[in-house]
Protein backbone atom coordinates (compact mmCIF):
# COMPACT_ATOMS: atom_id res chain seq x y z
CA UNK A 1 0.00 0.00 0.00
CA UNK A 2 1.53 3.44 -1.03
CA UNK A 3 1.24 6.11 1.21
CA UNK A 4 -0.45 8.55 -1.02
CA UNK A 5 -3.80 9.02 0.21
CA UNK A 6 -1.81 10.37 3.44
CA UNK A 7 -0.30 13.38 0.44
CA UNK A 8 -4.27 13.79 -0.90
CA UNK A 9 -4.73 15.25 2.67
CA UNK A 10 -4.80 19.16 4.18
CA UNK A 11 -2.78 18.88 6.98
CA UNK A 12 -3.11 21.54 9.42
CA UNK A 13 -0.14 23.93 9.89
CA UNK A 14 0.80 21.92 12.33
CA UNK A 15 0.54 18.92 10.53
CA UNK A 16 -2.95 17.59 11.97
CA UNK A 17 -6.45 17.17 10.95
CA UNK A 18 -9.76 16.29 13.32
CA UNK A 19 -11.40 12.88 13.01
CA UNK A 20 -14.90 12.11 14.29
CA UNK A 21 -15.22 8.73 15.20
CA UNK A 22 -19.13 7.75 14.76
CA UNK A 23 -20.54 4.63 16.20
CA UNK A 24 -20.56 2.23 12.97
CA UNK A 25 -23.92 1.04 13.78
CA UNK A 26 -26.31 3.71 15.25
CA UNK A 27 -24.72 6.58 13.28
CA UNK A 28 -23.64 8.55 16.54
CA UNK A 29 -20.99 10.45 16.74
CA UNK A 30 -19.07 9.65 19.98
CA UNK A 31 -16.20 11.92 20.02
CA UNK A 32 -13.79 14.00 17.74
CA UNK A 33 -10.08 14.15 18.24
CA UNK A 34 -6.93 15.02 16.23
CA UNK A 35 -4.77 12.62 13.93
CA UNK A 36 -1.49 13.11 12.13
CA UNK A 37 0.52 11.60 10.00
CA UNK A 38 1.60 8.58 12.14
CA UNK A 39 -1.41 8.37 13.95
CA UNK A 40 -3.26 7.86 10.90
CA UNK A 41 -0.96 5.61 9.14
CA UNK A 42 -1.00 3.60 12.35
CA UNK A 43 -4.72 3.94 12.52
CA UNK A 44 -5.04 2.33 9.07
CA UNK A 45 -2.64 -0.35 9.79
CA UNK A 46 -3.56 -1.72 12.95
CA UNK A 47 -7.72 -0.84 11.83
CA UNK A 48 -7.73 0.59 15.79
CA UNK A 49 -8.28 4.34 16.28
CA UNK A 50 -4.71 6.26 17.00
CA UNK A 51 -4.85 10.02 17.50
CA UNK A 52 -2.21 12.50 18.33
CA UNK A 53 -2.71 14.08 21.79
CA UNK A 54 -2.30 17.63 21.48
CA UNK A 55 -1.99 18.31 25.06
CA UNK A 56 0.29 15.56 26.01
CA UNK A 57 2.69 15.61 22.60
CA UNK A 58 2.21 12.11 21.86
CA UNK A 59 0.54 9.46 19.83
CA UNK A 60 -2.78 8.39 21.78
CA UNK A 61 -3.93 4.78 20.90
CA UNK A 62 -7.36 5.19 22.21
CA UNK A 63 -8.28 2.36 24.98
CA UNK A 64 -4.45 2.04 25.82
CA UNK A 65 -5.54 3.03 29.36
CA UNK A 66 -9.45 2.15 29.67
CA UNK A 67 -9.37 -0.79 27.58
CA UNK A 68 -12.03 0.89 25.46
CA UNK A 69 -10.79 0.13 21.63
CA UNK A 70 -12.23 2.07 18.63
CA UNK A 71 -12.02 -0.95 15.53
CA UNK A 72 -12.46 0.68 12.34
CA UNK A 73 -14.61 -0.14 9.92
CA UNK A 74 -14.67 2.69 7.70
CA UNK A 75 -12.60 5.85 7.13
CA UNK A 76 -14.46 8.75 5.12
CA UNK A 77 -12.65 12.56 4.17
CA UNK A 78 -14.33 15.18 3.32
CA UNK A 79 -14.25 17.50 0.16
CA UNK A 80 -11.92 19.87 1.41
CA UNK A 81 -9.95 16.54 2.61
CA UNK A 82 -9.44 18.63 6.28
CA UNK A 83 -12.02 16.20 8.18
CA UNK A 84 -11.94 12.67 8.44
CA UNK A 85 -15.02 10.60 9.64
CA UNK A 86 -14.32 7.07 11.36
CA UNK A 87 -16.77 4.99 11.30
CA UNK A 88 -15.83 2.85 14.57
CA UNK A 89 -17.16 -0.50 16.82
CA UNK A 90 -16.79 1.52 20.28
CA UNK A 91 -15.37 -2.01 22.24
CA UNK A 92 -16.76 -1.20 26.08
CA UNK A 93 -19.31 1.34 24.65
CA UNK A 94 -18.08 4.06 26.42
CA UNK A 95 -15.61 7.02 24.37
CA UNK A 96 -15.93 9.94 26.91
CA UNK A 97 -13.41 10.41 29.40
CA UNK A 98 -16.41 11.21 32.18
CA UNK A 99 -17.73 7.68 31.67
CA UNK A 100 -20.24 8.49 29.08
CA UNK A 101 -20.92 6.86 25.77
CA UNK A 102 -20.14 9.70 24.06
CA UNK A 103 -18.93 13.26 24.45
CA UNK A 104 -21.75 15.11 22.91
CA UNK A 105 -24.02 14.64 26.18
CA UNK A 106 -25.17 17.96 26.64
CA UNK A 107 -27.53 19.77 24.64
CA UNK A 108 -28.78 23.40 24.43
CA UNK A 109 -32.14 23.44 26.32
CA UNK A 110 -33.66 26.68 26.92
CA UNK A 111 -30.26 28.76 26.51
CA UNK A 112 -28.05 26.43 28.77
CA UNK A 113 -26.13 23.31 28.46
CA UNK A 114 -28.14 20.49 29.90
CA UNK A 115 -26.53 17.03 30.27
CA UNK A 116 -28.71 14.61 28.41
CA UNK A 117 -26.78 10.98 29.02
CA UNK A 118 -25.64 9.57 31.81
CA UNK A 119 -22.30 8.19 33.72
CA UNK A 120 -22.16 4.36 32.56
CA UNK A 121 -18.95 3.84 34.24
CA UNK A 122 -16.86 5.86 37.31
CA UNK A 123 -14.44 7.56 35.38
CA UNK A 124 -11.86 6.53 38.30
CA UNK A 125 -12.38 3.01 37.75
CA UNK A 126 -12.52 3.63 33.95
CA UNK A 127 -9.06 4.69 34.03
CA UNK A 128 -7.94 2.72 37.39
CA UNK A 129 -8.14 -0.61 35.43
CA UNK A 130 -4.48 -1.82 34.70
CA UNK A 131 -3.60 -1.85 31.19
CA UNK A 132 -0.78 -2.16 28.63
CA UNK B 1 -32.02 34.11 27.13
CA UNK B 2 -29.05 34.50 28.63
CA UNK B 3 -25.78 34.08 26.55
CA UNK B 4 -24.28 32.09 29.14
CA UNK B 5 -24.42 29.44 27.04
CA UNK B 6 -21.79 31.21 24.98
CA UNK B 7 -19.78 32.09 27.55
CA UNK B 8 -19.40 28.32 28.32
CA UNK B 9 -17.66 27.73 24.98
CA UNK B 10 -14.05 27.07 24.94
CA UNK B 11 -13.32 29.17 21.25
CA UNK B 12 -10.38 29.18 19.70
CA UNK B 13 -7.85 31.90 19.99
CA UNK B 14 -9.64 33.14 16.76
CA UNK B 15 -13.19 33.40 18.42
CA UNK B 16 -14.14 29.78 16.83
CA UNK B 17 -15.81 26.44 17.13
CA UNK B 18 -16.26 23.69 14.93
CA UNK B 19 -19.76 22.42 13.96
CA UNK B 20 -20.29 18.99 12.91
CA UNK B 21 -23.94 18.52 11.29
CA UNK B 22 -25.52 15.99 11.22
CA UNK B 23 -28.77 14.49 9.80
CA UNK B 24 -31.45 14.36 12.25
CA UNK B 25 -33.27 11.08 10.73
CA UNK B 26 -30.38 8.78 9.63
CA UNK B 27 -27.60 10.27 11.54
CA UNK B 28 -25.43 10.70 8.21
CA UNK B 29 -22.35 13.19 8.85
CA UNK B 30 -23.39 16.20 6.14
CA UNK B 31 -20.21 18.63 6.55
CA UNK B 32 -18.23 20.39 9.19
CA UNK B 33 -17.56 23.98 9.00
CA UNK B 34 -17.54 26.78 11.77
CA UNK B 35 -19.15 29.09 14.13
CA UNK B 36 -18.06 32.23 15.61
CA UNK B 37 -20.41 33.45 18.82
CA UNK B 38 -22.33 35.47 16.02
CA UNK B 39 -22.98 33.05 13.88
CA UNK B 40 -24.10 30.32 16.70
CA UNK B 41 -26.49 33.39 18.45
CA UNK B 42 -28.21 33.58 14.61
CA UNK B 43 -28.35 30.23 14.60
CA UNK B 44 -29.99 29.73 17.87
CA UNK B 45 -32.20 32.56 17.49
CA UNK B 46 -33.53 31.40 13.46
CA UNK B 47 -32.98 27.69 14.26
CA UNK B 48 -30.90 27.46 11.06
CA UNK B 49 -27.06 26.96 10.52
CA UNK B 50 -25.41 29.97 9.82
CA UNK B 51 -22.13 29.96 10.29
CA UNK B 52 -18.41 31.62 9.69
CA UNK B 53 -16.53 31.28 6.13
CA UNK B 54 -12.54 31.80 7.22
CA UNK B 55 -12.08 32.20 3.75
CA UNK B 56 -14.73 34.46 3.13
CA UNK B 57 -14.20 36.22 6.86
CA UNK B 58 -17.87 36.66 6.56
CA UNK B 59 -20.78 34.89 8.08
CA UNK B 60 -22.30 31.93 6.14
CA UNK B 61 -26.21 31.48 5.98
CA UNK B 62 -25.88 27.74 4.97
CA UNK B 63 -28.16 27.66 1.95
CA UNK B 64 -28.41 31.35 1.04
CA UNK B 65 -27.17 30.40 -2.25
CA UNK B 66 -28.18 27.04 -3.23
CA UNK B 67 -31.48 26.90 -0.86
CA UNK B 68 -30.09 24.16 1.23
CA UNK B 69 -31.18 26.15 4.11
CA UNK B 70 -30.42 23.64 7.48
CA UNK B 71 -33.04 23.48 10.30
CA UNK B 72 -32.38 22.71 13.52
CA UNK B 73 -33.16 20.17 15.62
CA UNK B 74 -30.84 19.97 18.38
CA UNK B 75 -27.22 21.36 19.39
CA UNK B 76 -24.77 19.40 21.66
CA UNK B 77 -21.74 20.11 22.92
CA UNK B 78 -18.69 18.05 23.55
CA UNK B 79 -17.06 16.97 27.52
CA UNK B 80 -13.87 19.84 26.15
CA UNK B 81 -16.82 22.19 25.45
CA UNK B 82 -14.72 22.92 22.09
CA UNK B 83 -16.68 21.39 19.33
CA UNK B 84 -20.64 21.62 18.37
CA UNK B 85 -23.23 18.96 16.64
CA UNK B 86 -26.31 20.06 15.06
CA UNK B 87 -28.70 17.53 14.74
CA UNK B 88 -30.48 19.05 11.38
CA UNK B 89 -33.06 18.84 8.85
CA UNK B 90 -30.74 19.33 5.48
CA UNK B 91 -33.84 20.89 2.65
CA UNK B 92 -33.02 19.77 -0.82
CA UNK B 93 -31.22 16.47 0.67
CA UNK B 94 -28.09 18.29 -0.35
CA UNK B 95 -25.12 19.36 2.25
CA UNK B 96 -22.00 19.42 0.09
CA UNK B 97 -20.84 22.56 -2.20
CA UNK B 98 -20.20 19.81 -5.00
CA UNK B 99 -24.01 18.80 -5.06
CA UNK B 100 -23.33 15.36 -2.96
CA UNK B 101 -25.69 14.71 -0.18
CA UNK B 102 -22.73 14.63 2.09
CA UNK B 103 -19.38 16.02 2.41
CA UNK B 104 -17.84 12.74 3.34
CA UNK B 105 -18.38 11.23 -0.18
CA UNK B 106 -14.89 9.36 -0.20
CA UNK B 107 -13.62 6.34 1.87
CA UNK B 108 -10.37 4.53 2.19
CA UNK B 109 -10.44 1.43 0.16
CA UNK B 110 -7.29 -0.46 -0.56
CA UNK B 111 -5.22 2.68 0.24
CA UNK B 112 -6.97 4.85 -1.63
CA UNK B 113 -9.82 7.70 -1.63
CA UNK B 114 -12.51 5.89 -3.25
CA UNK B 115 -15.79 8.45 -4.34
CA UNK B 116 -18.78 6.60 -3.04
CA UNK B 117 -21.45 8.84 -3.25
CA UNK B 118 -23.16 10.23 -6.59
CA UNK B 119 -23.71 14.12 -7.57
CA UNK B 120 -27.66 14.57 -7.33
CA UNK B 121 -27.27 18.30 -8.61
CA UNK B 122 -24.77 19.30 -10.52
CA UNK B 123 -23.33 22.86 -8.69
CA UNK B 124 -23.06 24.90 -11.49
CA UNK B 125 -27.01 24.53 -11.14
CA UNK B 126 -26.70 24.26 -7.45
CA UNK B 127 -25.36 27.68 -7.51
CA UNK B 128 -26.63 29.16 -10.61
CA UNK B 129 -30.25 29.55 -9.09
CA UNK B 130 -31.19 32.89 -8.09
CA UNK B 131 -32.21 32.94 -3.89
CA UNK B 132 -32.00 35.93 -1.82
Amino acid sequence: MTDSYLDQIHWTGDGLIPAIAQDYQTGEILMVAWMNRESLAMTVAEQRAVYWSRSRKKLWRKGEESGNVQRIKDIQLDCDADVLTLQVEQIGGIACHTGRRSCFYRSLQDGQWQITAPVIIDPEQLYGKSSS
